[in-house]
């Protein structure tokens, strides 16, 4: 296929050479931005991705055809189509990017000899071996040094159709990376010696991307990109990621080229169906005609919603120029073209308009609408891994990547990777099960699930695995729990009455701490001490039911960790110690529990829990609740750990079932599995969930030691606990459970994990942190595990949740590609037990730098007032 | 490769015709149970599917290697190797069962001259232009009549390896569908006017794998059966069906035959997750070498969970008899062997041990576990639609359909078609999306689904959705917003307090219907009137905070529909009327306003919210909530449709804000799509869940109107709606939910939909529903939409929510096939919007059958007390 239409040429060394500066800083990557991902395309015109059911389907001739179409389909204005081979091998003999620099400018002419056109190839990186093989080309004086085995040689090539200076259309075509052999780019790699990452292949297609941006300005001008993939659509690229993972984080529209023959149907549809579970939009499939028919059972299965476009059979011999085969394909590329066109169109017009529909339908939860002009709303395309990519409308509109830094919620933990593998289980899952009724049956997903669970977070103390659908629901059921345990515990409590119903004059009461927060629904808020959430206007039913104590809290200030214990526990100053500490290590040592503050606490609390648990009073202590470690709503409070250990000890002293509510903390939010572990003692009964299913879909589970089980087991119906969801441990729940747990803690996966220790190593690094921590707009700071957050200091008159202090600071870190929510005047970074510390320090330097720029706005402000 | 090993023929026509007759029953399809499905296979012994990546890959030397590995790998018993084809093309040239009867022999012979076998080959349905061709047939002497272009010609082949009378092993090759054009079935079957239905072919499958049970006895004995099919995974079967759809009710574990060439990775990694996606295990993947080493990337993206196996390369001489490469080939298909044997051995240990498993680690909600023994334990391998597969540890072991007649907890809807399309889609929406935060934020799931809902449940009232996670969750946060706009419209009520925050001296209470379920969080249980389900000893905290009237029932007896007037409604014996009707329909005609029972109503309804409705008064209704014309969980209580639209009117009067719970009535659970439509009239708020996913994946909206929505808006985010869960619109639930709403609306999708009348045709035959309303153990039955619903009568000593005196005629059910769960003495089934009536039918006349067995039972036991 390699032919010299030389004829065309107006090729002049000299120019040559012009050219090569201009788009030379293309073949040498730019320092990337390696950890923010700053994976972004332009939506100023239409780009496609070309991809095939196999090898040898022609998709390059499609490309080319395509091409072709799209140049000449505007004949009042120039037009400009950019072609991105990315992977390249058999090169040079094989140059898909030089087929289409010679083939068009023949169609083009073929069509209508006045056509102009100025066309140009460039390959950006060669291996070594192919480079020896390319004619004309002396390595030692052209070449440049080789990188990974590559190196740039300056391959590029121009020629013009048509007169003078008049300005015509445009066709760029670029090869980014070209290796000798006619083999799989994974092999070609390893055996030419010429290697890249999978991170450099998209940051130079990228760039390449950008090439048709703005250049035609704003008239009726067509602009349209193509990127060709080589072999199949798992066909493995050249670090041997499957092609259709390396290029997901651009989510591209695609056309996939489908096999006419026998056999092919089946080829085409699994080809298909690889590229939709892993969220790619096919917009249309094209074959050959090999008198088959496929076609028809295609569109059948795609119940006609993507048009399927039929090429004629393409001539076998290889020294037809196709120029007849392009004359009678003109009008299905033409077609595919607008099919092309109108659903780029489609797309821009639904991104544009979807916020205004959001904010017209939607009724978001702790949003108040008046708040959200259409502006503020963020439209997010896709995630991939710890990213979102979103819409923005600025310069044409473009769809670019931001950290999701509030994790959706505290939901999210999954890398790319895992999402991949996540969809595929899934969709396996909902394939085999569906939902399936839970009770009195078994199933695999769920008995795994349970299996995980009980030898995961729930090892040495749970037995048995209660599920439900999310934090809220799991809350309920362990209250329900915990009082039926208790009540058993204290039957003394108890009046059955003649018709064998129970009552009891003594009202039960949870033991919970102030700050903490355990859902929505009514019982979970019955069980938090009263704050705004609770008001009567947001819930006339809400009433405290809970003795509600004051923890002593730790945070990092001007570079120490520091206790403040609150004025009740110390109401006698009793405290001499220094509460201050090296590291946030310190904090969790045993050690701690013969400290004079353990006894401070323990009698404050016996205190507490006297007062409150007289069998004489009308109310009476039945449970305790308590988020570990950190209280994730209340603006991220680290509760100091000795006080926490020292309260479950009292109350297990005296038969209080201990609820640990893990639906923030647990599944290595804090930097282990759970956080239970940091407090060195174990619930009776605890709540997970968010995180645990891998923050893909909905799925809690309350998990419970054998003696709560216990205390439902009867003779009647009626004793068993009567509360149920539709959905309970529903498969895909379960399924997506069980692949994120034994991902998180498999280092294989997740290369955070220190093995043997069961610990995430830190994420945040250790100096940065420090030093934010001296920043006077700074009230404390936290860091553990997956997150980091940050209290602002705010005047009295901007304080509690309303508080809007924090916009504008994050209204800047979204500018700079992280995503993140204010807890008030709290702003806190989480990312996925997964994701890679560098990403963390950047996300923190950049965090940094804001708070310095914040500071000096504040202390202007200041000087205003 | 049609070869004439003749050498080995033991053939004699009187033994041909002796064996015609002992298999000829397999070439005549039953009766088929074509509504119940009958779908079972056993587990006695393995057996497997072969796929292959595409056509032309060696799929029938694999099951040609396996067979002969798996007869020889037992030396000293005999073994039996069943192998089915079940669709052939370009027969009789081409006969893959003819094959492995010519080849095997050939290769037992090979290695060990003193091999025994007994072969045969069958081909049992054989298109008339394939038989003309076959030779030495006479078509009108040996065939029979054809039935759908099909014959039965008699073609049974038999030979022996060996001497005499010892019986040694057995191969069987089955032939059960073949075509004369060597193209896909779908084409063949249309050219040769051939056409067999995928229910036909599941059905001799399904007898064709009965074959090797048993037949072996308890002995050590090696039994395998293998089904290879035609093309590749997803070519399409003799309907058109894919055959990865067509025989996806059996869900046979399988063996993929990978492809080894240049693009093979692709394709072989597309076929696997092809099947993935539909439910499928593959349990090894085997591939033929060709220098490219495609089993490294294939074993890396597999992250070495499933073998890849690699066969030497396949001589291209096609007069090679290939014993070469079989022996060369003999390790690799002994591993192969080894895998799918331990394969299988696992499974059936899994299977075994899960019942166990499940009762010590789970925690099933509603059940006493004491009730619960290990054998009463149902294990599900599968969902197929609306079918459970479960394991029978009788005979053997076997894996057996139901269906699923409670709906799962009435959550269920799609039919097999469905299921798959959602588990595309679901893949397709977890790669794209995985979840991603929903406040301020939209995207393409949430903001369709919300489009839907409220072009759908929610028209002609409807403007917000609030999503959130289950029914009781929705409830939840209809009653706060109930609550809200009731205060914000009577403010008077309110005492705005100097630190602005706001309460009230007032309790507001729910107006709700005796018998209604709401939820098991505390918000929604509040909401009920007091039960079992709400006792001290189940919720301490639960306080029925409402006006609890008793409603007017309506249910069939004795062939009439009826209504219950309560006595408080009718204390002054005011209803004269006849209150009996001759159709459901007239039930709900809306010109029963004018009756004088509904001035009864009215007067009764009235007078009630006047007692509690003053404001001197310390409660005070804020919001009615019921569930429209059905009372799920209080026992399938039809409720007269005229009082609930009475109640409603008379509440909408005084401005109470009227939320209807539609999570079990929504989305054609009642034959339309929201039972609003049967009420003929409209609520302020409403609720849905369950069904509205297609039974996949939790997801609850609660729908409002304008003016709710607009009580929130203010200046304050205090005033904004602060109830969230995690997963708010989670983008799997909005994604299952677009493709389900769509899907049951469609009459394309949904043949049971009646166009433009937006109404599902009559499932439950009137005449049989009529039969059973007679039979003297019935007290009522109800039907509607896909529901049917009958009480028992029960002695008082019987009576209550604990009743157990449904379960022994569920448990004849479930031998039925059909799998029930009681609500107390009531008993139902659930059909999905789309299943057939003819299912509908067969499953009325079984328990019709099973009830007057019932019946007499209870009489028998009745003389005995």
């Amino acid at each position: 296929m390699f032919q010299h239409p030389s004829f065309l040429f107006t090729h002049s060394r000299h120019f040559l050479h012009r050219r090569r500066h201009h788009y030379r800083h293309l073949s040498t990557p730019p320092l990337l931005h390696r950890f923010l991902s700053t994976i972004s395309h332009t939506l100023s015109h239409p780009i496609y991705t070309i991809w095939a059911a196999n090898t040898g389907l022609g998709k390059t001739l499609v490309s080319t055809g395509l091409a072709a179409s799209s140049i000449l389909s505007s004949s009042t204005s120039p037009s400009k189509l950019v072609y991105i081979k990315p992977l390249q091998t058999g090169f040079p003999h094989d140059s898909d990017s030089a087929f289409l620099y010679r083939k068009i400018p023949q169609i083009l002419l073929h069509r209508n000899p006045q056509s102009t056109l100025l066309a140009s190839n460039q390959t950006l990186n060669v291996s070594i071996p192919a480079a020896k093989l390319k004619v004309g080309i002396n390595l030692s004086d052209e070449g440049q040094s080789s990188k990974n085995g590559f190196g740039d040689f300056g391959y590029y090539e121009e020629k013009k159709l048509g007169n003078g200076e008049e300005v015509g259309s445009e066709l760029i075509c670029k090869t980014m990376y070209a290796w000798k052999e006619p083999i799989s780019p994974h092999l070609a790699a390893e055996r030419e010696a010429a290697n890249v990452e999978d991170s450099d292949v998209l940051a130079l297609l990228k760039r390449c991307l950008e090439i048709g941006v703005g250049s035609n300005g704003n008239g009726g001008n067509t602009v349209m990109s193509l990127v060709e993939t080589a072999g199949g659509v798992a066909s493995p690229g050249s670090s041997g990621s499957l092609q259709c993972d390396l290029y997901r984080p651009f989510r591209l529209p695609s056309i996939l080229v489908g096999d006419g023959r026998l056999g092919g149907i089946s080829g085409t549809i699994s080809a298909y169906e690889s590229l939709t579970i892993r969220g790619y939009d096919v917009v249309a499939i094209v074959l050959e005609d090999h008198g088959l028919q496929n076609e028809v059972p295609l569109l059948s299965y795609l119940r006609n919603r993507v048009p399927v476009l039929v090429l004629p059979s393409i001539p076998k011999d290889p020294l037809n120029n196709l120029m007849e085969w392009f004359d009678e394909s003109q009008s299905v590329f033409d077609s595919l073209n607008e099919v092309m066109m109108s659903s780029f169109q489609e797309r821009i017009h639904r991104l544009q308009e979807m916020p205004k529909k959001a904010q017209e339908i939607f009724w978001w939860p702790f949003t108040q609408h008046k708040f959200v002009p259409e502006e503020k709303v963020t439209v997010i395309d896709s995630r991939c891994g710890e990213n979102f990519s979103v819409h923005k409308v600025k310069n044409d509109g473009c769809i670019t990547q931001m950290f999701d830094a509030c994790a959706s919620w505290w939901t999210q933990g999954p890398n790319a990777a895992l999402q991949i593998k996540l969809a595929r289980d899934l969709g396996y899952t909902a394939a085999r099960f569906g939902h399936v009724m839970f009770p009195e049956n078994v199933y695999e997903p769920a008995l795994e699930c349970a299996e995980l669970l009980l030898q995961g977070v729930g090892k040495g103390w749970a037995s048995r695995a209660y599920f439900s659908d999310n934090g809220s629901t799991a809350i309920e059921i362990a209250l329900k729990m915990a009082f039926r345990k208790f009540l058993v515990d204290n039957e003394v409590l108890l009046d059955i009455s003649h018709d064998n119903t129970v009552e009891s004059s003594i009202e039960l009461k949870v033991v919970a701490l102030k700050g903490s927060y355990h859902g929505d629904t009514l019982g979970a808020m019955d069980a938090q001490a009263p704050s705004p959430y609770t008001g009567f206007f947001q819930q006339p039913w809400y009433t405290g039911r809970g003795f509600f104590l004051d923890p002593s809290l730790v945070s990092m200030h001007d570079g120490v960790w520091k206790i403040t214990v609150p004025e009740n526990i110390n109401s006698e100053n009793l405290i001499l110690e220094d509460t201050s500490f090296k590291s946030r290590e310190e904090i969790f040592n045993k050690s701690r529990d013969d400290s004079s503050l353990a006894s401070i606490y323990s009698s404050y609390i016996s205190q507490e829990l006297q007062l409150n648990s007289g069998s004489r009073k009308f109310s009476h202590a039945g449970a305790l609740i308590i988020e570990p470690v950190i209280q994730g709503a209340g603006g991220m409070l680290m509760v100091d750990p000795l006080f926490q250990r020292v309260l479950v000890k009292e109350c297990q002293n005296r038969k209080i079932p201990v609820i640990f509510d893990e639906v923030f903390t647990g599944f290595w939010r804090l930097g282990v599995e759970s956080a239970a572990e940091l407090l060195l003692c174990q619930p009776d009964i605890a709540c997970f969930a968010k995180l645990m299913t891998g923050g893909v879909i909905p799925l809690a589970v309350t998990l419970a030691t054998n003696d709560v089980f216990e205390s439902f087991v009867g003779d009647s119906k009626l004793k068993a606990l009567l509360h149920g969801h539709s959905y309970s441990a529903h498969a895909l729940g379960c399924a997506a459970a069980c692949n994120s747990i034994k991902w998180f803690k498999d280092s294989q996966t997740n290369p955070n994990l220190i093995p043997q220790q069961n610990l995430l190593r830190e994420l945040w690094d250790t100096k940065l942190v420090e030093k934010i921590s001296f920043n006077p707009a700074v009230q404390r700071v936290v860091s553990l595990g997956t997150l980091f957050a940050v209290e602002l200091q705010v005047e009295d008159y901007e304080a509690g949740y309303a508080s809007l202090c924090a916009t504008s600071l994050l209204l800047k870190l979204r500018e700079d590609g992280i995503y993140m929510r204010p807890l008030g005047n709290v702003i806190y970074m989480m990312c996925g037990p997964c994701t890679p510390p560098q990403i963390c320090l950047k996300m923190l330097q950049t965090l940094y730098t804001r708070l310095n720029e914040f500071r000096h706005e504040k202390v202007e402000k200041a000087r205003e007032i």
